[in-house]
């Protein structure tokens, strides 16, 4: 299994990291889930923010046209889109879809894929208004989404030291779901495969934590716990001290990463593509066991070592994965 | 030369054709150059309505990194998607890039692809503000736009019989360019070269056209007069009585097509990538012969007849080139 480095790297970053944006229309420019962007003269509240985002997905990059339908291609592709909405505390709204087709993959095929997609967006209330197709070699499927911010928007710079840290729902199931895939082993492995195939998605709950008072950073998870943490560390210029001990697992999931002789700890810290939520609030809230209807897990606390990752466990942080500590 | 069909597979618009969107959110869905949406709740009118477009250039279909810099490629990719804006009289506000980058064209590659794009929103005044890279096996570049609409918008279906057929600039330069760069020959083939590589950008004739009294419709010409003016008559349910003869030229274009045996009138309406604005105007209004300094040349008028193109010169319609009556 690879683990992938925190500190991946992210080009779109350190490209758009000297860029001059507008103050006055753009209150988050790159580096967070969505870009925040006041659209239009009229708009003056924060209700009237909007969100930005997008993302590309290349066949034999991000999936694999054997071993996912056209139509779950497209609904996957919505969704790791809308997730980035969630992690805003907003609500989607438009999208645009670019569709880069080769020879076999036209007509009925790329139909499906729409099928799909279009699924995804309108369950959510989500309008797809434009889009543009093309030829390609290998399947492009790239979304662009316009969403509107909630009462107010949930960053990843916000966590304070002293602040809880939590997670939604269960880290690891897309990854063993992804390594059943591999090793063409889907017996037992129906419902890891259903999780990397159709990840969650928390608009519900990042809309509960846009409103409640003394939440502080939020962002999704969608290149696991140990890629993603520390961009939400170094957003907020601060550190966590975590127990991956209290990661919560799917049903089964350390005895299905057994048969691949696979630790399960690091699978859900590693995996990726969970698309579960990731926040801090202040300790004098009581975050609920359950935020509409998803479990809430506590994970740690942030701490004032910008940087620094402790984790009980032993997994992350000094005494185990390398490389989560490096920027 | 290959003459693209006006029918080409438009597989977004079959797609899209039965989408049931929120009217009171979409003005204008999928099918012109820009979707037009209402963002926020405070949003009232037709200045604070928003314009959203998105296009997908990849390598070896829509340009070869042997014939331009990373820069032109940038440049290019962002241009053609502002001129969706400039297509409804709008003006580009914010953007959102995707690269999916061979490993040969990252690191500084991709650094300067990313300076051409934020070359060409920054002169217009808009703001890169996130996207998403990936690794791909092909260039892949994708740029979503968000735009504000002028005082008022102008889409392709306002066209009446008896308006007046107006293009902007000269058509043709890109396509000769094209060909000359296939052809390896770049000695005196300079300004056509120039034209395919840095398309002009007519956001100022566009805003123009969207403040003067009888203008009906607006489109921009990517695919050519050929490709797109069906486009326009589709959308408006109405024909045109065109000359091809009227066709504006760059200077020494028929000399240097004639250098490669090509008939100067088939390569201006068949070529595309003109990037000039294609517009209609009541007859009881004055055009002037140029708008922000831009020549504007008269090329015929919009008839009752759904779908028919009859061309005095011979070159569309039923009197030449097949396949730009079939709708």
């Amino acid at each position: 299994m690879a683990i992938r480095p925190y500190n991946e790297f992210s080009l779109i970053d350190r490209l758009t990291s000297r860029l001059n944006l507008p103050r006055k229309f753009v209150a988050q420019g790159p580096g967070d889930d969505c870009a925040v962007v006041r659209i239009g003269r009229l708009v003056r509240t924060w209700r009237a923010m909007s969100l930005l985002t997008t993302d590309l997905l290349i066949e034999n990059i991000h999936f694999r046209r054997d071993w996912m339908t056209p139509e779950e291609i497209g609904f996957k592709a919505m969704r790791v889109n809308l997730s980035d909405i969630a992690a805003m505390g907003g609500i989607p709204r438009f999208a645009l879809i670019s569709l880069g087709l080769p020879p076999k993959a036209r007509g009925a095929y790329a139909e499906k894929i729409f099928q799909g997609l279009r699924k995804a967006a309108e369950e959510t209330g989500a309008a797809i208004v434009g889009g543009d197709t093309n030829a390609s070699s290998k399947l492009v499927v790239n979304v662009a989404l316009v969403g509107e911010a909630g009462p107010r928007v949930l960053l990843r710079s916000g966590a304070r030291p002293g602040d809880v840290l939590y997670v939604t729902g269960t880290l690891g199931g897309s990854a063993l779901g992804l390594e059943a895939l591999k090793r063409g082993r889907r017996v037992g492995f129906e419902r890891m495969i259903a999780c990397h195939k159709k990840p969650p998605l928390r608009l519900d709950v990042g809309r509960a934590l846009a409103k409640m008072k003394g939440v502080t950073a939020l962002m999704d998870l969608s290149d696991g716990l140990a890629g993603d943490l520390p961009h939400l560390l170094k957003a907020s210029g601060v550190g966590a001290a975590i127990d991956t001990r209290l990661l919560p697992l799917p049903r089964g999931f350390q005895r299905l990463a057994a048969r691949f002789r696979l630790n399960p700890g690091h699978l859900a810290v590693s995996g990726g593509e969970d698309y579960e939520l990731l926040f801090t609030a202040s300790p004098r809230v009581k975050i609920p066991s359950k935020i509409s209807g998803i479990p809430v897990s506590k994970l740690g606390k942030i701490t004032p070592n910008a940087g620094r990752i402790s984790d009980a466990g032993g997994i992350l942080g000094s005494g185990g994965i390398k490389g989560f500590r490096h920027f």
